[in-house]
């Protein structure tokens, strides 16, 4: 049939061969970009006449592969977010690795959807999901669903909590027609992506009680049980906390255990934020600073970050299996299971979240698991942390910079600070220090603001970072930061 | 540095030539694979045995990259879903194109996180999302994200019309602070995702209002008035009518010119749900269809099924950007923007949906309207549209097979059907002759049941479908339908 001559059209090259020979070349690129990028600058700003070329109208016609190819390498291949660098530790993102990008054009070539059904790439996926089990320490007969990220996977979690603790049908009836308002609990410190699915279930953010923390940035737990207790006496109803395994800000990581022992006396469902921290669980040397985690009913977890998976790889994990299905299962005529043929298996991912069509994300992370073997990550992950400590030594040493806050995981804030300069100013010094930064290319951290205090952050999840590129970030700190002082106080000098 | 020694390990491979060597075997592979995917089968069980090599435990030592990727070869690559296949039209998906895995390969490699900031692919995907505001006739000044998938692409714009109309701020106080029960309209052949958002959001099931359908599937527009008109009277409060672009059980097209005006009318938010049919408006011959689409308020798209792309890539367009910003804007400190650097730039799209890391999927979509032209998909989609007419017409000439329904768009629902049975049989049987074209490996529709008969049912959203693929299908059906019956009879025969 292939030979047969058709007046038919399809999306495949015309001429394989020249495909083959651009496919190849495009791969080699790839690996040399990979390979080389130590010896690039970190991030460079993207100049007016690239953004000018992607503003050009919807093509009409088409272009050939070879041009198509072109406009990639010359417009969006040398202005990364950097992210893939040694030396960028902004946010908190990982970097991939060649394999997982190979894994990615395995996955997009066999293109299937992971809706549900009998194929082999979703027996990949159940496979991973009892592997994060089994990382996590959760149950085999616990739940669990790859998503876009940590914001769906807590959004999954916190859905199997509201629709398992409403007391009534909330999925046919909705919200208004419990008897009371239900309200949850984090730490004031907890991620930005919580107070969005607390909008978006209908809740309300004022639903979300936000629980002070202690100096150290934990939950603080004494303050949790009056806000529960307060909240009962008024006529709320409380149905989950939310604990965080590494907060964004500083690492911090709540009292798991003792969140846990608060909601199994309350009746609560404990909810863990796992995106930043969780994966410590894996360094034999460090994982006392997640117990408790395993005692969650729910868990939300970011592969993407400190287990260093390409763009984008989330999980949530659901300890009861019945719960997480009876959240979302629904199963309309076109999507009927069947005994045998496609449609025949009875794990149905889309039974368990938002998506329907799902992408095949789970290859990357089977691929790296195997790859490298779980212990390697943990070893990874206590670098990192490792890292962190000698970043945080180095600021120490460093006359002219401070650190901002406890260095309990892979996040250290820190400033700039010459002496004799109030508040405001350190704040305007270190958020020019910061974009200079960036504009050198030589290292990208990110910022944050604790007690009013501007910081510079540096959230060590990456694979590529050595010692070396810490101490490379502190001698620029001081350079830079030390010609802003220079031509603040030689303006000052002009103006006086 | 390069060359420097460090006592860190990485992720990266220790011997990069060799695996530069394994990196283009994979490809030639992948190519291969694509290449000559007519000649295989389209669908096959997966085996017991490599459903058993898939339970094994989490690996704690690594394998070699040539070991992992040969236990991909043996295990997942022979039993895909089908789907980039030419005689897949199974529920409702693309096939991906050699091209764009491409550009997964790319994107994975380059990695950046989507959230925001100033770096090369936010721009791009700025650009995806302008051509598809072009393609769709949105207003320049319109909003979009590109999403995992309509499931999401339906949430994120159903959010909007409900943060937007709720009249008070709902973000804030949750939905038990409204006066009234808000309630939108759908009709009884919309997708389940719009049920689950209803879900989601906290308006409970019982408040999205399915309107009856006329014969031809498409939603009764007077049942509609009819429905608003006495919910107002009994103190509900309307704000938004779901229309569907083709629905998932017979592509059937509501008007949605009507319901622009019934929306207009009574200051009711109209979201359309166009991830089946909105590309129709590409094909010039058949674009009257989706006329009105250009009226909505906002729109769900999903480009991994009628644009063909590899999952995912799913898009919502919102018509006021102020609208679609103040439903999801919300930036901590530790995301906050800046005036240079890379967090400077304008567009954070993590303000405009629940992802705030979000992966590259911009790149296949930008590549492959680039590869192609946007006219060649208007003609690929009439192509397919004129297959499912063949199709029609195929199965209305074939004695024992019968059409179930009308065909307006891409979708064909048939069945088998000898005589001389009555439904429950005939649907027996067509179930039955379903699993075994799947088993044949010759074809694969999915199914569904259109007034308790049960269908099979063929979308055709395959650029690799040729008219002779149909032909192959109607012979397998009538084939295969026999020996069922046979089979049948003959069991019939010994037990009597």
């Amino acid at each position: 049939l292939n030979s047969q001559p058709s007046p038919e059209e399809s999306l495949d090259p015309q001429d394989w061969d020249a495909f083959r020979d651009l496919a190849h070349h495009m791969l080699d690129d790839m690996l040399d970009y990979q390979q080389q990028v130590r010896e690039r600058l970190v991030w460079q700003p993207v100049p007016a006449e690239v953004k000018a070329f992607l503003k050009r109208p919807l093509p009409q016609q088409p272009q050939s592969h070879q041009q198509v190819y072109q406009d990639f390498v010359e417009n969006v291949l040398p202005y990364p977010m950097g992210n893939i660098h040694p030396r960028f530790w902004g946010w908190v993102m990982g970097n991939g690795t060649p394999f997982a990008a190979m894994a990615e054009l395995l996955a997009a070539t066999m293109n299937p959807n992971m809706g549900g059904g009998d194929h082999g790439a979703n027996y990949v996926e159940i496979q991973v999901v009892d592997w994060l089990k089994e990382m996590f320490r959760y149950p085999a007969e616990a739940s669990g669903l790859l998503v876009s990220g940590a914001s769906m996977a807590n959004l999954v979690g916190l859905t199997v909590a509201r629709n398992t603790l409403a007391g009534y049908d909330i999925r046919q009836k909705g919200l208004r027609a419990g008897q009371r308002q239900m309200v949850l609990y984090a730490s004031q410190e907890v991620h930005s992506c919580v107070h969005k699915a607390a909008e978006l279930l209908g809740l309300g953010r004022e639903a979300l009680r936000l629980i002070p923390v202690k100096q150290n940035f934990e939950m603080d737990l004494a303050a949790l049980e009056r806000a529960i207790a307060a909240d009962r006496a008024d006529g709320f109803q409380p149905f989950c906390v939310v604990g965080t395994a590494g907060t964004v800000n500083t690492g911090a990581l709540d009292d798991l255990q003792g969140i846990a022992e608060i909601c199994e006396r309350e009746g609560l469902w404990f909810h863990v934020d796992g995106a930043i921290g969780a994966v410590a669980i894996l360094a034999p040397e460090v994982r006392g600073c997640v117990e408790g985690l395993q005692r969650s009913d729910s868990m939300a977890l970011d592969l993407h970050k400190w287990m260093y998976m390409p763009f984008e790889a989330g999980c949530v994990l659901v300890r009861s299996e019945p719960a997480h299905r009876n959240a979302f299962s629904l199963t309309p005529e076109y999507l009927a299971h069947a005994e045998r043929g496609l449609a025949a298996g009875n794990l149905w991912f889309s039974d368990y979240g938002l998506q329907l069509t799902r992408g095949f994300r789970a290859l990357k992370v089977w691929m790296s698991l195997k790859e490298h073997g779980v212990q390697k990550f943990g070893r990874m992950i206590r670098q990192n942390m490792a890292q962190a400590q000698y970043l945080k030594q180095q600021v120490e040493a460093s006359p002219r910079l401070e650190v901002m806050a406890p260095v309990p995981l892979n996040i250290v804030c820190f400033r700039y600070n010459p002496g004799g300069m109030d508040e405001q100013m350190l704040n305007r010094l270190n958020q020019e220090l910061l974009i200079r930064l960036h504009e050198s290319g030589i290292a990208v951290p990110s910022s944050t603001t604790l007690h009013d205090c501007y910081c510079l952050r540096a959230a060590i999840t990456n694979h590529r970072s050595r010692r070396e590129d810490f101490e490379i970030l502190v001698q620029a700190c001081e350079r830079l930061g030390g010609e802003v002082v220079a031509e603040w106080l030689g303006k000052a000098a002009l103006t006086r």
